[in-house]
């Protein structure tokens, strides 16, 4: 009986193991549970149930670094066969068991063409959400409240109109801001469409709101629809403290009819440890990209809260990437290495069929920072900023015009500082914060 | 106004920063976002949103260590007013952002009166599930099936029948088992349940039978039905594929009413770094009992997958404390640091309204051990394994009547090797594992 398999890869320190050893350990472990000693004729029966070890590549520790360094990159192959195809299931096969097994790290995953297909991806991903603002031509600018808890209704709505009057795509509520008395979300959704509406006849620019969507699982869906009902056109969402699967399921449902954000929250309980954990690219990346967020926000290496460029790049690449083979492994490795394939439902496409996703780095982002965002992430960016659009020395609204100014220098391929003598809001910006390039 | 509030306390390592000034930065910045310019009407409006700082304790690295390994203990108590009482809530505001900051981690959590009160907690807690079973006067003793993976119906309940005869309390479904077309969740729990009360017949003992909660999160609520109302009489859930909300939710519901068993897959993700992530006894520990798991299972300090004993005995202590103390912050405290207590929803209580949990050390338990898991656990534990019954050399049946014998001899005073000479059973595990005291 043929199959398809998810692939993970993972990076194990050890200072002796045999990671041949280990690694079958896992193939077998995590799946069969037995091996050798079964029957020739239960083996037949098992073998499409079997992982497979794909690749072991060990690293010995450089010369001087201590034997605690040296590692193995091992990647194993899981049989469809073995779980439901959502993403709690995948890892908790790959990942559940094995992620308290010494220091090992989960680096990598790959997914068969049958498992990605029960995921519809993001519903508008990069295109869509350029489509709901009309803007197809540059990379996109947000900004975040500057302080939202214990502030009332006409405050946010204040905050609101200067940071859309400043010329921004996207606002994003705070990720701590929940249910509350003073801004509960039906409300907050309200006074904050209202300040886009004033804004839009004085800029003509849309915006998207993404309001945070927070409260007991089994209610979200009934809160999304509230707040999409009240007006909301985004939300944003805390993944990590919710799930995937949650995201998941909120981004494929028919009612959830806006673009979803995906906030990084809690995320640094899993990428940063060299040893432990699961890695940004497949945390904020891929597994945010295969439950359909449209926009992922994670810090970037720029700022204050910093995630190493290399981090950054890798997740980039996977929200980008428009090619399958990213995503998925190939039936030939697969074969070679023994697998009972089915080529049908591994299937080696050429395309991704998944939207593609907005990259969000984050934190810390001043104008001064924009070419090198945009060399970094290139134009399908979103150049989000909270300080270094209310922290501008002539105020919110010209924080947002220095921004829209840096980014139109960048694109007309001109120096920030040349274009700066020209614009003020930009010129004040570079003299608060500098440039960086 | 005055408020109620929950604290958190982090381990922060950094080889020179000012630690009492990073707490401070930490209080602020992730609760109102500013302070020292705020005006003074403001603060006063804005002072019960304010997070409050408890505790900076530095610990300068021993001689002859690296300096990375200085490291400040921070307790930091957040305004209730700030969240909403939900785990999703709390861990975004206290660890969201922070997660990311840096070598940080999540080391304790307490709560208000308050907070707390919107957790039921346990539905059975430990006197539920002895009460179920008719179990009163000694340590509980659950198997796990062999392998799953790949069997039919017929293996399942041959497997289930071999355990249950052998004396096991409790049978745990593998958390790697999902819905599949060879045994799906109502025929699995039907034909277990007809093993189990065969065994019944036989043995005179009742059995808790924990089949593997799993899908789409949405779903899950109409899966428990589905499987109680096909006579599951527990469930096991991956709560950390899921998130805590999720077995908050599910705990809390009238239709579930059987005890739900929480399964540490992907914990390994979190806890084992020293320095990221969040520690063992909040994430198995405090967080579980509070979102209502009665049995909490994490590797013993005995076999294979290993945590260390001292991060196991924290485990324990929170699963089984009823004094309200372990799990709040003292009014007084709070006050002296300079928090606007509102002392009847803080409340000092003498005792936890939160049912105790079930401690389930497990991962390479065989019966020469028993001695020292009620050493370390004393009798409110359950005894966990797979391995040390199946692999029994006179067979499976003769694996759980060892592990009860070995249980039986500790209880009487009795040493395991004396108690074997009547008790081939026992001695033959013992020949095969030895025993470690």
């Amino acid at each position: 009986m043929l199959n398809s398999y998810c692939v993970a890869t993972y990076r194990c320190f050890d200072e002796k193991a045999d990671f041949t050893k280990k690694a079958r350990g896992i193939a077998v472990g995590l799946t069969v549970g037995s091996w050798t000693d079964l029957p020739e004729a239960k083996k037949a029966e098992m073998q499409r149930h079997l992982g497979i070890v794909l690749d072991v590549q060990e690293h010995e520790p450089a010369s001087g670094a201590p034997a605690s360094d040296r590692y193995a990159d091992i990647q194993i192959a899981y049989p469809d066969a073995n779980f439901s195809r959502d993403i709690p299931a995948l890892l908790v096969t790959v990942f559940g068991k094995l992620s308290m097994d010494g220091r090992i790290k989960l680096i990598d995953l790959s997914f068969s063409d049958s498992f990605l297909s029960a995921f519809p991806g993001p519903k508008f991903g990069i295109q869509g959400v350029r489509s709901l603002l009309g803007v197809q031509d540059r990379p996109l600018l947000m900004s975040i409240f500057k302080s939202v808890i214990g502030h009332d209704l006409s405050t946010l709505r204040e905050q609101f109109y200067l940071q859309a009057r400043g010329g921004v795509d996207l606002i994003k509520d705070d990720e701590i801001l929940f249910e509350n008395p003073l801004t509960p979300i039906e409300k907050r959704v309200e006074i904050c469409m209202q300040a886009a509406a004033q804004a839009e006849q004085e800029t003509g620019q849309k915006l998207l709101y993404a309001v945070n969507l927070t409260g007991p699982t089994f209610s979200l869906l009934d809160q999304a629809r509230k707040a999409i009902d009240a007006g909301a056109n985004a939300l944003l969402f805390n993944v990590l403290a919710y799930g995937f699967d949650v995201l998941s399921e909120l981004s494929r449902h028919p009612d959830v009819k806006v673009p979803i954000m995906a906030h990084p929250a809690l995320a640094g309980a899993f990428y940063p440890s060299p040893h432990h954990g699961i890695s940004a690219n497949v945390l904020l990346g891929k597994l945010l990209r295969l439950a359909g967020a449209d926009l992922s926000l994670f810090p970037s290496p720029y700022g204050s809260v910093v995630m190493p460029r290399e981090e950054n790049m890798a997740i980039k690449e996977v929200l980008l990437t428009e090619k399958a083979s990213d995503y998925t492994v190939s039936t030939a490795r697969l074969q070679a290495a023994g697998a009972l394939v089915d080529a049908a439902e591994q299937r080696d496409a050429a395309e991704l069929k998944l939207k593609t996703s907005f990259p969000v780095p984050s934190a810390g982002i001043h104008p001064g920072l924009v070419p090198l965002i945009l060399r970094d992430f290139g134009d399908q960016v979103v150049v989000n900023a909270g300080g270094g659009i209310h922290g501008h020395p002539m105020g919110t609204i010209a924080g947002g015009q220095a921004f829209r100014q840096a980014i139109d220098a960048c694109l007309a391929g001109e120096s920030l500082r040349t274009y700066a003598e020209r614009h003020p809001e930009l010129k004040a910006a570079i003299e608060a914060w500098g440039i960086k390039e």
